[in-house]
């Protein structure tokens, strides 16, 4: 693969993924979309069949890893780093592309939403800390989930250990597909059990902290959350954005660990 | 495959994909229907395995591509043209059968839904504008979204948009088919992974216009609303059904281009 | 495949298909069940998974008919009907071992639930019409539907056209599975897709008559209901029984012609 | 495959199977969960996408069993015992380490379910009899059901049988994987099937007792929950414990039975 082939697989690949799983936050979470309150089935199905789609379409290119988690735990394993950066780069500019997507596809249900008086408050109801916060909860606060991960109960070591099973759970699966005696590695059948890994872990380890799993996944659409012009949209909860971060590395590397001494 | 084959494959398979399609939102949306609020997951994964049960089983004849949008993106991508007339018209003509199809396995659905004085209103409640705004709202409005789509806000520059993506996405998973190294084009597994993006895009897209994706899918049924001889069945809407014709066809030429660009 | 292989295949397949097709309606129908109003979802893929499990199992001793329709279609496509009565006679046998199954597998919860006051009415209950009438719709009526199909609205001719259209879909699917490129006939993902295109007519088809698309399905268990001693059963609506064993062999025949013409 | 294989593999894919298992029960159960209440789906796709994650991942190392009654009624089936110690050292050492797992990543949640005094009962509210039930039906009950299955209805004998009409269709699946025509054995499709089979299990017989089908999934957890730190806990249940294994071996050793009379 040539670097220019990683690059705009990777940039397409997360920029599908991150498109199709803000998507289906945004479509159950905002005001006058046919799916709101759809519930967490299908924010779990969503997210997987995004990861199904968008490794589907960019492995030709790049190999469809989309998650820093996953290009740092073969680089550990194959102990070769030189593509890294381009992995990376494409990864994160593609977070951020799709965030943007998101936000496009959605443009007059992030308006309808964040501007209905019932959901964030009338004016002057950011004024007091007692409204913003009951603001928050019934309007801003689920809009940056469109986006970004957050925790039910904030406790870093809890959180972070979370971020990490889960992320150990999914780079393991990944790791192990080249060892199926008929694996066919990121074809058509190894993308649709990927992504149905992915849903599994979203069932099942997604209570606490929405699992992140993938550093790109939160921190390109956070940036995008950022500075996007949506009103009365609230803060990006940057005290929080590292851990989406550090916990799927951790896990990556423990994974990684993991295989090198078990089925290596 | 011969110019026969390609007709009557995708006649077949377009009734089949409308008739299961527009199916799952008569069952959802009827009043006597056992499914009745099953839910936009059961919504969603209808559509989806309408598409696979379609594919599936007019693959062999015509390669299956049942949506005008594949068929333009395909004659753009190889520069061939020839077939395309022959691919609509099956397309349209399936997609119309299949429409009334829906009609006839949902028939005493139709009538005790939108003959329900407590659905669509008494005797002379069509009479005076807000009455006709409510029995649209609880009756007659859904019961055109049997057929076509339809926005939840009107705006022809998003509805637009939202209709692009969402067909550039499909599109692109399946331009890509050919590439993936075990790829078995529109075999048992492809038709699998298609249908499964379908389900990503309704989940992940739907929530604006409900993904028509394809101009077939929408003007056919929206025509044979237009003639079925349901009760208080309201208009048909077709101030918006240049928008699932003109979007998918955009999105498809876009995909097709992104391909040639990234993939060829 | 030997007769005594057709046989023995066809009785455990469809034991197991109408064990786990009779089961999921019994876990979201009865009290006492975890799976209580899991809703319409669950059903459709409970029916389709054990058609998944069903085939998978009994694939390699029989090929896995376990539907008459299937069978009829099969012999007409064809034209050899040696094995039919084989073929059926595992197939009725095997539905009515199945019936049986569930009841002992939910025995509690059939008794809980037919004797519990509040359901099926107090002393007397069922002694005024209207009680009766009540009670059906309370607790007898769905405990029959845990065993066989009936209608929302009955009205012979559309009951008949829903099965036929079921039916059609269903085995057009099934002939065409021999002409897919990577076609593996029923192995694994020839039953993953089979059971997915049951899934799809339940979502699509099933709202009106509840899709028996099936003759031994509805008729064996229905047979089972009649003989079990359940108490305050009601009865087994033998007015309806003869559509969905003749609808679904009329789909057969029709969904063989369309084959034969089309595609062979 | 080496004893240390097996015996690694088996550890490890036991482990992911209940964390991903046991996390899909504290998902939908626990309080500040975002999954809460999702519902019965949720925890039948929760379960079999665990089957599958599991699978998929250790397949490569020990054949991936995961599951005592497979175990034995591969042994009955080859009449070879050799390796089963190790493989039910591993599967019990693996469900102990995958419940822990659960502990670890919900651990403020059990924390905040367990302490709250609307779920548990207010100072003193375990003092007496009464409120001890209400405690255990509204808190402490279903936290066990985190970890271990339990009946809805008390009956040995129905108990008995829900659970070994369960496991024969399990193990016979898995026997008869080998003899498909296409059978890749436990490659990717293999697992999905199995991991379907489980949803299926799931949806269809899983309203009685919660479907156990595997000795090490049940009594690991449920050894783990007696010996877990955490506050308000009520009992282990240790009156039900030998159903979910015995019923399982019962289960196991008939199918092996049914599959050397009729499949051998």
């Amino acid at each position: 693969m040539s670097s220019s082939d990683i690059f705009i697989g990777e940039t397409i690949g997360t920029a599908i993924l991150i498109l199709l799983g803000g998507g289906v936050c945004a479509a159950v979470t905002l005001k006058a979309s046919k799916a709101r309150n759809a519930g967490w089935l299908a924010i779990t199905f969503g997210w997987g069949f995004a990861v199904l789609t968008a490794v589907y379409t960019s492995a030709p290119l790049s190999g469809a890893h989309l998650n820093p988690a996953v290009t740092v735990a073969i680089a550990i394993k194959d102990n070769d780093w030189s593509n890294v950066p381009t992995y990376l780069a494409g990864q994160f500019l593609g977070a951020a592309i799709g965030a943007a997507l998101v936000w496009v596809a959605y443009y007059g249900q992030f308006h309808a939403h964040l501007t209905d008086k019932e959901i964030v408050g009338g004016p002057g109801a950011q004024a007091t800390a007692a409204k913003a916060v009951e603001a928050q909860e019934k309007g801003a606060g689920p809009v940056l989930g469109i986006f970004s991960t957050g925790p039910e109960i904030r406790n870093v070591v809890q959180n972070l250990l979370t971020e990490i099973i889960g992320t150990v759970v999914l780079v393991l699966a990944i790791l192990t597909q080249g060892l199926n005696n008929n694996g066919d590695g990121l074809g058509p059948i190894g993308a649709l059990i990927v992504a149905l890994v992915v849903v599994s872990i979203g069932l099942s380890l997604g209570g606490p902290t929405g699992y992140a799993i993938n550093p790109a996944r939160d921190l390109g659409p956070r940036i995008v959350h950022a500075l996007l012009p949506l009103p009365n949209k609230g803060g990006s909860d940057w005290g929080y954005a590292w851990i989406p971060v550090v916990g799927p590395l951790i896990g990556a590397a423990i994974a990684a660990g993991i295989y090198n001494v078990a089925f290596a």
